[in-house]
């Protein structure tokens, strides 16, 4: 498969779709602004994207679209928790992608309110999803709610983001730079893949394989990016490199080196794939982005 | 009914319940201090205390335990929203009741973090209850999950705090005032018995009548609230009076002058007892919290 069209015709269908909510749910005065900054600056989408493919895995391609709301739900909490980890007060990051951060363009008080917004915002829309569907699709998506809310809360997510800052100018072990980033970005790929893959149907093995594979992919995606921080060409990540090792952050390649490092992410990748192994080319899209995580930029 | 025995006894039950989820919900490293010292500081608990009178109301007293989720999920959603407010970009609120703020105490990183964990830690106690409910009752806790939802997102309690700042040494109308009010405070509350009235099997009628009743209480507390920063005993208060007007800020007595808004508590509450009526002796509590808020402190 065409790895690339298929990406950019996901991420139309889901950026048409939070729009869509923005419409409906965002009419304030003083945050659509901000929200609407956030929520649709450029992004890979990856969290969506790995939602829907989840769910086409299952169910095939005419499931997908039964779990487009788990799918913007888990993009505006990926958004409301970029928003706050920029704030002065955790990462104090002006840009973004290039592009000024929340607070830096629209002040501290409206970044902090916007991110509050897109948190609850996600729990609106799956609600609504929830009430909108039959009796038992409602009791599938009180899964989701319940899949998302633990994936993003503090025993999640937010526990992630608060070893982070924790973590700065320690240095840690590899265990805990592990649990730290299966918590920080892990557990909500997690919870996209397998949000995916109950709106879609899948079998109790179904959904135990691709979480597998999600929870392999994460922590692949993560090992690669510090990878690229050395190796990359700056012109093609669109980031400067050589950045963590200035500031003595806790990477992979620091802490096991860099070969070590490329080794670890082969091998986690090899496992995603394994975890794939029972299902046929519905799922040719999820093994395509695994193979995307370690090839991008080379 | 005694009233004051009444509200320390729910108080205690409904601190217990807090206390209980921290314990399951809340075992992080770096955030269970912050989080456990704003949820289980000193409070009213009046949100909580309304979400279970209202599931009295229409059910009697032993449905009342069926909602408690929903009230310690609303004081979650109450308590963050107070942790965030505080925050030096917003009312930059170094004490509440007397203790430092969250942020003076554990940092500002913490203080976000924390408010986000609280407001997601509310959705993962409502789907938690869901879940563990039948078919029946699990629709039910959707519909909550949607009220609560709708109540403090960006059509309702963000939305109120966005414009509290925006309003901030600007004069406005008494009715952005209000439309201020029922966003920043009334949505919750009258969130907070909606929730009740459903989970303890209200009708509709008694649905709404609660919600008319939640709607005169939550404005008349602000409006008497105002009126006390004029006319209270700083210490039976617990806090200095005649900040208001040196801050020059928006209050019903400045817009309306003190004797009208004296009548406009009044009469709000005469709305919220006859928004009562066609409820037997379950709805005392309700009733007697209703005249308790023109009175206290009288």
């Amino acid at each position: 498969m065409e790895l690339k069209s298929y990406l950019n015709a996901q991420r139309s269908i889901i950026e048409a779709a939070l729009e869509h909510y923005l419409l409906r749910k965002c009419t304030s005065r003083y945050l659509s602004g901000p929200i609407q900054y956030a929520l649709m600056a450029a992004g890979k989408r990856l969290r969506p994207v790995l939602c829907l493919a989840a769910a086409t895995a299952v169910g095939g391609q005419t499931e997908a679209g039964a779990a487009m709301p788990a799918a913007c739900a888990i993009e505006m909490i990926h958004t409301y928790s970029l928003i706050h980890d920029d704030l002065p007060a955790l990462d104090n990051d002006d840009l973004r992608r290039g592009q000024p951060t929340c607070h830096v363009k629209f002040g501290e008080a409206s970044a902090v309110l916007s991110g509050d917004a897109l948190l609850n915002m996600a729990f609106e829309v799956l609600s609504e999803a929830g009430l909108q569907s039959s009796a038992s699709q409602s009791r599938t998506w009180m899964k989701v709610i319940d899949t998302i809310g633990k994936a993003s809360g503090c025993l999640g997510m937010i526990e992630g983001q608060a070893r982070d800052i924790a973590f700065e100018g320690i240095r840690i072990s590899s265990e805990d730079l592990q649990a730290m980033h299966q918590l920080k970005t892990g557990a909500l790929i997690r919870a996209s893949v397998r949000s995916g893959a109950l709106l879609g149907g899948g079998s109790e093995e179904q959904v135990t394989r691709l979480e597998q594979y999600a929870e392999n992919i994460g922590l692949a995606f993560q090992v690669v990016d510090d990878i690229l921080n050395i190796t990359g060409d700056p012109d093609k990540l669109g980031k400067a490199v050589g950045t963590d090792a200035d500031r003595r952050k806790n990477t992979y390649p620091a802490l096991l080196g860099l070969e070590a490092s490329q080794h670890f992410s082969s091998a986690l990748i090899d496992s995603a794939l394994q975890a794939l192994s029972i299902f046929d080319n519905n799922a040719d899209p999820l093994r395509a982005i695994a193979h995307y995580i370690v090839e991008r930029n080379r």
